[in-house]
């Protein structure tokens, strides 16, 4: 059975593999073998109260995120991106993305920072590389509320699913 | 008055200019002039009880931080910082490092990353830019439990306070 040193991995176990899983476990290996140093960033809490030595949190609130999930630094570039499933056969939903997100990623390619989604069409067991520019693209040319399946499967690299890496994304970075 | 987007920065209006301060304030500058973009990492959260919605934390406790404060990209590269005060006239204790974010700078050297310290003296009105080349070189070379000011002096470039921005210290990494 496979461990992890990051305790937030132990919420996920019990509900199988899912895409969020995947990730850590790759950015686990990638640290193992000195590929890349990749983090999932701490959720942003805003904190109302707290006890009288300060030690302990006793009131406050998840915040909206306003980035991407993960980043961090791969051949002394910076990377950053995010992981989003669908249910759905046909389409991935754009409201899977929040606005924020979105000028984030604008917002990171004007810097030359290296910015993409992770998607993955559960019911279909496909996990795309969407770029943030082909996102940006396709939002610039298409007054639609989803991406449908035909536009990943043109435009985007596949990324299979492994024993060890276990999501190998970065193999995709290196050929982009 | 100078105001913020970042409500975070509120907190430190009262306690005076601080190092933190000036460092948010210069990223802000570099973010409203597209120079660089870089932010502060949340805090991470232990959560161990929530409201029964799911809405509000109830209980939890700071996590000690295993790598620096800031990070962000510049010119596509990967770029992370902590910015580090001390009252001390004469040298930088390193206690003030933690090991974890030693070793994480080590870790970001390796992958060709940006990193370093912003070291300020408050006694002497005096902020240098600590490269983790040079942190790492020190702490190889000498068995101190503190880096003398004449160190700095004669391995660091300092960063001049100013109006706007702030505390130009993107200025020297394009020097180094």
């Amino acid at each position: 059975m496979l461990t992890f040193k990051n305790n937030k991995m132990i919420n996920y176990g019990n509900r199988g593999m899912n895409l969020e899983y995947d990730v850590n476990l790759t950015n686990q290996y990638y640290m193992e073998k000195e590929i890349a140093l990749i983090y999932k960033k701490p959720v942003p809490i805003k904190v109302l109260k707290v006890n009288d030595t300060k030690t302990r949190i006793k009131d406050g609130f998840y915040e909206q995120k306003s980035t991407l999930d993960y980043n961090g630094v791969y051949k002394g570039k910076y990377i950053e991106f995010d992981a989003k499933e669908t249910n759905s056969k046909t389409s991935f939903p754009i409201a899977n993305i929040h606005e924020h997100q979105i000028n984030h990623i604008k917002n990171v390619l004007k810097y030359q920072g290296i910015v993409f989604l992770l998607v993955r069409f559960n019911k279909l067991n496909k996990t795309y590389l969407l770029s943030g520019k082909d996102l940006i693209n396709f939002l610039n040319a298409y007054q639609r509320k989803s991406i449908p399946i035909d536009y990943f499967i043109k435009n985007c690299q596949t990324i299979e699913l492994k024993y060890s890496p276990r999501l190998d994304y970065l193999k995709i970075i290196d050929i982009l």
